[in-house]
């Protein structure tokens, strides 16, 4: 309905919307072959497919080909392939061209963000409330742990052996904490090990990881700005966090039968996704609106559907839209993760890649200590576990870009979070998924006996 | 994965995505609920539920409610309702705020854009090649009256009775020419007539109307601009548009086994729906490159797959995600509908509606004469044909942009053209529901025998 391109005898009052509209459609074809070349390549290697889109989205990305390439990595207009071609083929000035490649990039952006948000109202309704409740205490423990031994342990490291002052040292230290919940879900499901006991453990750990991390955040984030904490603003998001999350699972069983007779009642083509994607996205907004994630509310949302009878027909019609959607988000985070950094011909790489080095070592080893902080389940695999804490995704880059842009983090430091996040990542797939074949997971089954089997 | 609104105190180092993303939730939101709401009203009154939508966007979009507001109709950031609790949730400072506006308007634009993009693709999939082969004639015939009829009596008319100059007159003619393919197709599909030999024609005739429309667009704007014709680009829309849909419609025999095989092949999730889309995707992109619609792009690829082996599934994983994206291109359709231009005590509408009125009648009366040059067919509800030719969409709102940025259209003209396309779209659904009523379609089926029946 729009018509790009009409004439360049209107080029002065062009339209942009047509231009960035083919820019999308061009990054979404590329993001898509990518994700289906590494995601069909990993799988056949025997890896978890999302360690390939991972791996497709670094090829693609600002570290090799520039093909789909962000402002946030630094990467001008001219830096992007699919920018050449359509200035080549639109005969576009550098500022229009620039202002294409900005809203371009909002859009796949945006496209990512909605995909990991369907991707955990996928989760969300996957996990079993019961379960999660059950296995609550092991959680709690594995992200306490989780979070405070690579805090300490990090940010002790960093000044003792790198001699750094309390408050960078504390803003890397607490870099170390947040676990990407997104990846190791995604895993967890390509395993088949996302109802089993460890991996419910798993999800609960993270989504509380996920809240104390924002809650780390905003501490330490007023730390390095004013050099006291918040009192107001972090108590006002555990309060928040607390009250959405247990409100959302008591409110679940009521609102289950509400959307049931709602999605019966509609008579219209798409009576069931619209209406519960429309809560996922309403659930997400609130969750971003309480300051807390929008991932955390779509969680969330999946939770309280959970147990509604219209559960696995609602799984069924999300399945195409994630396909669609979620593969953007993973090779998007591949695409804009900068391997030039690990670049040691860079004076100042080299300083980073230290401290990198020390990062990864701190922040594998102490998530997977949080693994044997489990009690009460013999025989559970701790080390599943402690794997699965280990990708910080870009939760890490979140620190890591607010450190840089208050001048708490210098740029070695900014560069060892980098590469600690880029490792993580992409270690932890392979790691988890070999834990889980040296020792199939405890039965999902909440009678202690038969834990431990075969 | 992304930590809106992190704190007020980092808010000068604000990364805006969070909120951007917030907006879009929120925005999404509102028209997922205005849809449903539109959709099932219409359906329980009768009508057609894209005509609800429509309607439903009218109330929350720039007429009424200024939920959703495009910068497109002239609305500011802060006529916008979502974005003034977006500003109230995050303490925004106005030029942040318009920013953020800019952005989000347009994610849903391309959102919406991606929905009929995935509409085309579905249509061309549900169309039958060698039936559209077959009314081809027919739809031709039907296309050049629709196409003749209201530029020479919409231009004749316009420089007789209200004495206007030869170029804007030609100008506002052409405006009338091009028919809405989403908005048509969309109403047949929902009234089951897709299949039908009518459906067919009005589909292959929209399909025509819409690259001739380009055609006729690029002439007419270079007339404005320079007064003379650029022949050589209007050859070069020709050939290109030929090509392009012949070209696809004879790969499509070659392609399709080579899809289906690629796609059995894949092992992991979304092994058809990816390949699918993102071949569609780049279809839309070359027809966009080409200096076509990415419209026209789509519906090719759906063509293309059409006889393949793995449509019927294939249909089955596209329905969710159109479900999702198609109706936000509705209702944005309606909410960018800006009626108060209907208010007669502004003088300059006065002239604008009454040109209006002129308009309108030739606008409708030479598409259903259209629907009466379809020959060899005896018995083909000539009346449904028509009507499915009247709805002019935004594509008659891209004239009237593009008339008034070259100066080659005044206010009221402007005003004019816009009320065509807002009646247009309005009245075409439901009539069309009509006359298929009245006259039960003709058999899909490519014996002449049966035509007329019963």
């Amino acid at each position: 309905m729009s018509f790009p391109f009409i004439s360049p005898l209107v080029a002065t009052d062009l339209d942009t919307s047509p231009i960035v509209l083919a820019g999308v459609l061009l990054s979404l074809v590329v993001i898509f072959l990518a994700s289906k070349l590494g995601g069909e390549a990993a799988k056949r290697l025997d890896f978890p497919p999302v360690l390939g889109e991972l791996m497709a989205g670094l090829v693609i990305g600002i570290s090799a080909l520039h093909l789909v390439v962000f402002p946030v990595s630094g990467a001008q207009a001219a830096d992007s392939l699919i920018m050449t071609a359509l200035q080549w083929i639109n005969h576009l000035e550098p500022d229009t061209l620039t202002k294409i490649y900005e809203s371009q990039s909002e859009v796949v952006k945006v496209l990512a963000e909605l995909g990991v948000i369907i991707l955990l109202f996928e989760i969300g309704l996957e996990s079993d409330v019961r379960q999660l409740k059950e296995v609550g205490p092991q959680a709690i423990a594995v992200a306490m742990t989780g979070l405070l031994a690579p805090l300490i342990l990090g940010t002790a490291g960093l000044m003792w052996f790198f001699h750094l002052p309390a408050i960078p040292a504390v803003f890397a230290g607490a870099a170390l904490t947040a676990t990407s919940i997104g990846i190791t879900s995604k895993v967890l499901s390509e395993l088949g090990q996302l109802q089993s006991r460890e991996g419910q453990i798993i999800v609960g750990a993270a989504v509380i990881d996920d809240v104390l991390g924002i809650i780390v955040l905003a501490v330490v984030a007023s730390l390095a700005k004013t050099g006291e904490v918040d009192v107001r603003h972090v108590c006002f998001l555990i309060v928040g966090a607390t009250t959405f999350l247990a409100g959302s699972i008591i409110l679940g069983s009521v609102f289950n039968k509400t959307f049931v007779k709602l999605a019966e009642g509609l008579k219209t083509r798409g009576n069931i996704v619209i209406p519960a994607l429309g809560f996922a996205f309403f659930m997400a907004f609130l969750g971003s609106a309480l300051q807390l994630e929008a991932i955390l509310g779509a969680f969330a949302a999946g939770l309280v559907l959970d147990e509604s009878n219209a559960r696995l027909q609602l799984e069924e019609l999300l399945k195409p839209i994630a396909d669609l959607l979620v593969p953007i988000f993973f090779v998007t985070v591949g695409a804009e993760a900068d391997l030039t950094i690990l670049n040691p011909t860079v004076p100042e790489n080299r300083a980073g890649l230290l401290i990198a080095g020390f990062l990864i070592v701190i922040a594998i080893f102490t998530k997977l200590i949080s693994g044997w902080t489990v009690f009460g389940i013999p025989g559970i695999n701790r080390l599943a576990i402690g794997w699965g804490m280990v990708p910080r995704g870009e939760v890490g880059l979140v620190f890591a870009g607010i450190g840089a842009a208050t001048g708490a983090l210098d740029k070695p430091l900014e560069v060892g979070i980098i590469l600690m996040v880029i490792f993580t990542t992409f270690l932890a797939p392979p790691f988890l998924r070999s834990a889980f074949s040296a020792q199939p997971p405890t039965s999902g089954e909440t009678t202690p006996a038969i834990a431990g089997e075969p």
